[in-house]
């Protein structure tokens, strides 16, 4: 574990000794000629810039992305924002042991809160078809569904976050049932449960959200809209069951229309509602973190997802 | 009051005698260059179809939108709808003091239950200006806003729509504030209630919803900003009152963006939450009601709102 | 069989005794409010119009698209075009056994032909994994293959339009790999035979191109890609495989951007280049056959399905 | 005042000595990590560049962006642009006193010119409600509709480009009404005078442009069409008198079309003209201030507000 | 000629006996199968409907599009419009010898005075080249340019409308270089003359502006500026000469935008301009005509060619 | 001639001593406020890059983009990539008298092979004014047909890439017309040889692709189309020859689509087919290119001309 009090919490003038996950390392050329490392290093915390200079070819092979270090240096204040002042560094056995994992921001709810709300749900649903294809998946994805993030870079991209996006958008999809009582409850949480799920193939890892190469010539939608067919016929559902197109449906269409990524258009009613559930909850989780670094009276940084629109903080 | 039964349940070779509203009148020649008006009559319960053959220019100039006729005819059954055959219409005094809105479809809840729910949500807002605005609006179209429909054709298009629209909008905002807790609640519910008010203004009266004057060359957006403005002026709050600007910022972007018709793209969570509600329920509404006149199994008319697509409504 | 001569064939006064396939029948009412049907007849050489007047309800129930009629008939100039004008009409037994795709257009090439040449083809191509797929698809479809159309109204909408959509394909890719010597031949034929097979779930029968449920909730694309993967399973391919996702691209992309239905963009050139010979066989038939109703020195109709544009046909 | 001789008639090895405003102020950090601000001055005549090396936090503080400061540099050629090479700076009582206005550039035609044209366009409305309504705005905001330029980087970026563009599209709209009659002239001036003034509400000041909160939240367009409301109601004008309701929608439509951020498209044949009056004036300044800087017989820089296209000047 | 008052001054009742010109013959049949003709007859002063019933396929060759006819009718109103009920018709030999022309709607200004701002203009240009190329064109094309209209349907669609279309954008064109004295008069004028002149060969004739097949393949902006080259070479202008590739620049980029039908982006600011003076006499004139038939205080019929708006006229 | 080995076969530690061209001189300057040029030097086996320090004015006029230097320099490594390290530089005598041609990249078929291919399907052509039309041009832009680029850097943008493009497109034509008979070939060919002739105006010489003057206010495509009709008339063909129309409309239209710049859509079938053949040929040449410098089993760099799309290099 990074040290217990975190990265963030250090000021101007302390000295960091610990661990820290490298989340990128770029290389740079000073105007003399010399080869140097910018990293950007974290814990579950933050994270802090570091410049790494005179670095060999050997370090530019050890230094990478993904790598977790040792290190001693000092906490400076640097235009306005802190940075490391580098001592010491080194890949110690102490680190070659550690999970990237618990270096990286976590999504605010335990996954074990999160494992009993997705189990709950599939436990109430009244279909067969539906609930069995939905446990499958679960078992089958029982670790990487509650460790892989929802997106690379815009929304919920933590460890987790793609459980956390699915039990929000579950717990919205609860209400509107509530409110719109027509829709098939089963199908709409299915779907919920079900529409990201591909992403587990996308990123490389939950930890590395480089796509993969299937992630990029067949994209989760697709990837996904497959595997609930092999799943179904693991199952041995029948061949033209209508709730296996249904559910195909639904990942198929999650994106709305196909300048989004859509592959089909939504064309029930389950498929429409759960695109925009999927809509609020990106959303509302993108602004919501831009305006964590706000001044209230002062409008946001522009959110490049948002049409690079700025976010006023009201002072009420 | 139409008919206690109500014109849906007529069958073909009854005979109907009682009011009806004129809900079109649309002139047409027969090839003998007769000419005939075919009346669109309704009361709560639906519409039928009636001829009216050789009409002279007086019955032209009489029998229009919105006027309740009294009335003796047949029904048939032609190309598999039912149609009246008329045998006597007139404008009698017992007509004409009836009121058009008794012969429209309604809302599924009760005037004083929307009522209700809107009065409560005021009386729990915390920010005063804010609440002494919301309420200062209400107080002020106490009758319009139970009134009117939310739009012409697409969707809530029935007697109570708009208030309707606005509860169920309202439940909505609730549930969300719940799962995204750092929005302003009165603020939310605030733009909630305000947003489609300027539809009053739109709407000829909530039976006639062709455009007036300023609906078209001002729009209800734009006509709705300004007068929480001039409202604002008459509660005697600031001039440069955050919450004046936040609530006009509310309206006039709750459409999204500069092409479906807003005048701002939204620059506060609680803005782009509000687009994304009315949204939800302007879909819903729209979709259930198709899928109310679709059979299980098949899939619907196409809903020209909504890209034109045809919806399925699945067996299961 | 239609009539050895063929409809296309007969003149002003001509009489036809014989059967036809109805290729579509719509409901019409005279002014007088008598019920009728306009029925298209078609056999292998074209189509005429007829009229069946003062029909009951049970006739409209008998005479639907996709039936075979045996008829006697007048045929008749009005406005310039030749009808039928009705004498007897029945459903007779010598009717119900004839085969509707007897009645309809034909690829200018023979199934035969066809198949040998697609079977050549593949014979032809050196990776196991790829042939294997390819020869497991059209032995599964071997029926449906050579008699279905590639498109419903648009361009190669006849009997084996697909097979003969596929193999003028073929021919271009040969050509173009040719010239362009980089390409994956096996690659780019097995895309091009691939690529519109899930046509077949998409539409109903080979003589009825109304889509199915799945053709409407899933389409063409993403049901081919999915039993490419099942396809690859029951044959032992390994998961992974290349050759596997690299197919399932091709089918993904082939429709090039997704506002014109692609659930990808292509990022292999064997993709690209798929791409761009189906739009060239495809406008090239769209263009051909309308050209074909044009006369030397004029414009054609607009053809909708390309900008609506009007094309000449020179004279030289 | 600045200098007598202004900025702009300076050569290299001259010494500067003497007033200039700050227009914007970046900070920098040299290579060796020394903090460093990149200052662009100016006077009326012009601007030019200087670096302020090993800057203080004071010193960041202080030189800001609107500040006049008092100034002793040499003039020096760097990469064929003349710059300032630092001597000595400071913030002068002199300079405290002095107004930033006298520090940037003009309109061409003095204020008291523009004030008689627009006076005298007033003085000769036919319409009692027009002219008391647009007499009443130019009373409101007499100092600044007369200081604040028209765009913040665009078109009129200038000390009164306000009213120099509203006085230039009054003598365009003036010229066309004699070619098209039937416009209403009283409407079209009105509209043209009108049609920019919440841009005083959108700007911090006249010396700068960055945007307020109402400028972003609400905008100017919809800040004005409320305010000429409100204008209407102080002269007690009826609620629903149609020249408000025209002048409003004249405001709101003058930007064309939605994405151009008009809230309304122009529904009279006088906003339509307005929206093309403001295009041409706007376009001509931006193309004209940019050819200034191009020599004959070459093309000039990219203008980013036209489509980025750069415009060849003529030798003839 | 046609007859002194005009098919416009007649009344409910009157008889007609004299001459009109065939405007369009639309074939049609009743519900009994009779073939007739729907005609749209025309005079200077207006047009009236007319249905010409029972006819023969020889009635059919003779009474086409651009045909001048001797007709006896009666004028009765139908559906609130006058109409013509035929007695008599044929194309008498007084019928044969008139001019087409001369049933049609004229500019509201003759064409000597077109002529003569045409060749003022001419006259006072100073550039030799520009001078002489413009004269050249309007002695080429010295009857066709003052009778042509300048577009098939949408605005200037009467006789010399090309001509009245450039004088009055030439009066624009003069009042705004007077307003921005660096535009190059010669060069704008030019332009303005010279931008259409290509529709004479997009156009069958100046009475029917059915498209050639050249209009078609090539349009009228191509060929004119190949014109423009084609011209200046037996002028005998030096091949590279500067105003040859402007002029031929202001006619290629005069659409504005490729997606308006523009060959070039308007990269002079004379061609900017003459677009946006194109712009305003098209739009202009196009209004004008629709308010022309609205009465005060109603919208307009939708107006195709502006995005189908309506407009509103007002009462003030 | 360049260094018999090319630039592209040094190592790292090799010296350089002989000829390259100067492809592009970028001027910068040291964090200290050296002067320096940062070249881009070629022969027509590749490009390295070199930095010249302490560049006087002089330095910066002689070493041009375009120019021919002789040179003596280290060969480095830096970054992953080898540059050269500066000892000597002048334009000697023997430079000056080199071709910066043979300094180029080249097509991979010799200028003979082009020029022979292109004669015998001119040789080969039916219709005379096609024929003789064709023939005119080639032999009026003998020497720069077969030297020119056919882009400035997209796709062919080497010596004889113009004649390598047209020859590739009448390989790729002639197997099209063996596939669809009814193809005119005279029509085909004629517009693939002449459709992009008009970049040799575009461009300003065969190694410097900045656009002239006319290359930028007129294009490509009305140049040709111009051209086209002068050398008709030169060769007497009638004014209104169908096949002039045609081969202008072939050249105007082969860009597709008005956003594509293309100054015409299609309108004939020949020119669809252009439009699809050049575009293959462009795409191919574009990501083959890009191919060969990425690794199988991994993706390319982005393509900015074909959407930002990386191609992936399979490794079957």
């Amino acid at each position: 574990m990074a040290d217990a009090i975190g990265i963030k919490h250090y000021k101007n003038g302390d000295t960091f000794e610990g661990f820290l996950l490298i989340k990128s390392a770029t290389k740079g050329t000073t105007s003399g000629g010399q080869p140097f490392l910018s990293l950007k290093l974290s814990d579950a915390t933050g994270d802090i810039e570091m410049k790494f200079w005179n670095v060999t070819e050997q370090d530019i092979a050890n230094y990478t992305n993904g790598k977790v270090v040792e290190l001693k240096a000092n906490v400076n204040e640097y235009r306005g924002a802190l940075q490391l002042q580098m001592q010491q560094i080194f890949i110690s056995d102490a680190a070659k042991e550690m999970s990237a994992e618990d270096f990286m921001e976590k999504a605010p709810v335990s996954k074990i809160e999160l494992q009993n709300e997705i189990d709950e749900t599939i436990f109430n649903m009244q279909n067969d078809a539906i609930r069995s294809i939905v446990r499958s998946f679960i078992e089958r994805y029982n670790h990487e569904f509650f460790v892989y993030p929802a997106a690379a870079t815009i929304h919920h991209a933590f460890i987790s976050g793609l459980a956390y996006h699915t039990v929000t958008m579950l717990r919205i999809a609860k209400s509107l049932t509530a409110i719109y009582p027509d829709m098939n409850k089963d199908l709409l949480y299915a779907g919920v449960i079900l529409h990201d799920i591909g992403k587990i193939h996308e990123f490389t890892s939950a930890t590395d959200t480089t796509r993969t190469r299937d992630g990029n010539l067949l994209g989760h939608i697709p990837i996904m809209a497959s595997e609930v067919k092999e799943v179904a016929k693991e199952l041995s559902i029948e061949k033209d069951s209508e709730e296996v197109s249904l559910l195909q449906h639904m990942v198929l269409s999650h994106h709305g229309k196909p300048e989004w990524g859509s592959a089909r258009t939504p064309l029930i009613q389950e498929a429409e509602l759960l695109h925009m559930i999927d809509n609020i909850d990106a959303k509302m989780n993108t602004i919501g973190r831009t305006l964590e670094k706000t001044r209230a009276g002062e409008f946001s940084e522009k959110i490049f997802a948002l049409d690079n629109r700025s976010f006023y903080k009201p002072l009420i």
